[in-house]
């Protein structure tokens, strides 16, 4: 058999395929991701066979502040924080376009899962302090309105540190200030907040109005068996005491919010995402935001999917039946799907129940590894792996192409 | 989109898909992979959209004789032996047909790795000696030929356990017999061989004639820098210079077969075949056979590939640089190539140089693991992801397929 060139077994007709991958936690961000995935296409089809676009996927988690200033143009500026664990960390947020009015940060940077190092995982004792610190920067630069994205969080103190870092205080039922930057394991003697000291924008008589709206998850509550401490608390390092101790704290912060709102949040959309923050930024008058329909407007992805596609490439660090649940991956499927596309994905992990994104659009999917090896050790080589990875997947369908020309 | 029945994709002709694997070394043999291949590509298409035939690969290598007596007809017989750490071992050996004069075995029965205890693997030390006992059961038996697969080995004597288990005593300089199955580490003082004690048939005098057929790879040599000491000695467990030591006896085992054949067999074509134990059985008369051309025979590889195939799925443990240099999978990507067929290729690992394979007629490969794991717990699923890998293989095929109706 003579080989068939590729121009002949594609029709003559090149392939128009999108990269549209989310970051793989811990590793490489949706940017490297998408970059790494051209590059393994590129191995097998040439300019000739293949129009790429990249679209790298942004789910409100680490890196999209980064990614909105990208999108809409603006600057970032850099801060240092208290982090997670309450040492200094370099973190940054963005002011997008030339008025710089809008705000935008990832409580990720101040706050999130990377910041608090293995040993010391403990959900407990984490802080959103720097977060309230990056919101209190953009109060003071006179800013209208900050977006907040949510994701990737290490903590689970419900926002408290966010609070007490803005002027709020934290007071038990003597009166008495819970410390400082604790995190959740001090919320169970919350009884109630003292708003006298708040930054002055934040005061009720304050002239100048702001809004605050966060991107999340607004699948995530704040109390009750499907509450943040329960579904998150665990892959943030708690053990089950410590999930007990969380979710009890996080039940007296929903009370202690319904003296503030007049109304009960322990179930409200988005309360509990990011451990619980929230449930603290809605205090401060926060709209929360489904983020697909956040990301979509501010990526322009309905303009994306306006294009026909022949073939869509996602990715995600672990695919599993959370996938095509309220994550980026799951809304391009179906984006694809209508778009008449075909959806595959790549991922390090594929987990439980990956099989349920067959139903959501994804026509197939494979891991990016090549041999046993521990996650330490495929995190280092994340990029080489989907590099490859998105090379084998091309080859496998390359194959396919090849067999519907077959002689029958 | 309406999703496109399996039927149009294929264009109301189903798939003609060969599934020709060869075992995953000390996990699976090769017609139980082939066994979870079929169960994987039936997930995804039924009777009507596949036309299925299996085709288990052996190389001469562990499952050898049964996979013969199961192709030619006849018996496997229990024998207990001397195991290669000199351990009593449950083997067997096969006698084709009805007449029973053919008998077959495959070394790593009675001396394979997998034999070898993992916290045992010093190849200084392992014997061939149970093979010897085969081979004396088949001589007892009437056997007037005996055809013996090499493969698996985890043993680095030159067969020298092998000559004695039939009676060929090794002698140092001063007269001194060596000690009884002492493993690779006493041939440096091995000086000449003695026959006078030898089985009866195989006296020089012997009435009845015999002749014995070595299945192995061709291209293993006893001695020099490729040589099997250095190619395979760190594989089975050797330390550099257990490695120095292992062949440096493989030296003066050369030299003494001189004297015994009146030939130089240090580079003979698979003198090095299972640790060496290729030169012990060529100083009893065997004829050394390529492993390709016997399997062809004996499996009738050429009449399964008369037909015309649209697709073969090959697969082994570890896809690397070696897999198509004398190894089953590249001689069926040669015969997938001639024929016409994609084929593509299943793995537990993608080692070093896998890139090579695409040069030999493997259009595609990918691992079978879905996430970070060691070794040994990859072993344990082995079926279930070979299951799996072959579902996803067919998925991203069948995304190919469907890339070929695309709307252009």
């Amino acid at each position: 058999m003579i080989a068939t060139p590729i121009s002949d077994i594609l029709g003559g007709h090149p392939l128009r395929i999108l990269i549209a991958p989310s970051g793989f936690k811990e590793s490489l961000g949706p940017e490297h991701v998408a970059d790494a995935i051209e590059t393994g296409i590129r191995k097998v089809l040439d300019d000739n066979a293949v129009i790429l676009r990249k679209l790298p996927l942004h789910d409100g988690g680490e890196g999209f502040a980064r990614a909105m200033i990208a999108a809409l143009g603006g600057v970032i500026v850099a801060e240092t924080v208290t982090g997670p664990v309450g040492l200094p960390v370099e973190s940054h947020l963005g002011f997008v376009g030339k008025d710089k009015k809008t705000a935008v940060l990832d409580m990720a940077a101040a706050a999130g899962l990377r910041l608090v190092p293995k040993d010391a995982r403990d959900p407990t004792m984490t802080t959103t302090y720097g977060v309230g610190q990056l919101v209190g920067k953009a109060l003071d630069a006179g800013c209208n309105k900050i977006i907040i994205g949510c994701g990737d969080s290490g903590t689970s103190d419900g926002g408290a540190g966010m609070l007490q870092a803005l002027g709020v205080r934290l007071l038990d039922s003597k009166g008495e200030e819970l410390p400082r930057a604790d995190g959740g394991r001090s919320l169970s003697c919350l009884n109630r907040l003292c708003w006298c000291s708040v930054h002055p924008r934040l005061r009720k008589d304050a002239a100048e109005k702001f809004e605050i709206e966060v991107v999340c998850n607004i699948k995530n509550v704040l109390c009750g068996p499907k509450g943040v401490a329960r579904v998150y608390g665990p892959q943030k390092g708690a053990t089950p005491s410590q999930v007990d101790l969380l979710a009890a704290g996080l039940e007296r912060l929903a009370q202690v919010a319904q003296t503030v709102l007049g109304r009960d949040i322990s179930h409200a959309p988005g309360s509990g995402a990011s451990g619980g923050l929230g449930a603290g930024l809605m205090m401060l008058g926060a709209k929360l935001r489904a983020r697909s329909e956040a990301i979509n407007e501010y990526f322009e992805l309905d303009r994306v999917f306006e294009k026909q596609w022949d073939f869509v490439i996602t990715a995600e660090g672990s695919l599993d039946c959370q996938s095509t649940n309220g994550k980026a991956t799951g809304d391009v499927a179906r984006r694809a799907k209508r778009n008449g596309a075909q959806v595959v994905a790549l991922a390090g992990t594929i987990g439980e129940g990956a099989d349920g994104c067959y139903g959501a659009g994804i026509k197939a999917f494979t891991s990016i590894l090549r041999g046993p090896l521990t996650l330490e050790e495929a995190i280092v080589q994340t990029e080489a792996l989907i590099v490859d990875g998105a090379e084998k997947v091309i080859r496998m369908i390359m194959v396919g192409l090849a067999l519907g020309r077959r002689n029958v």
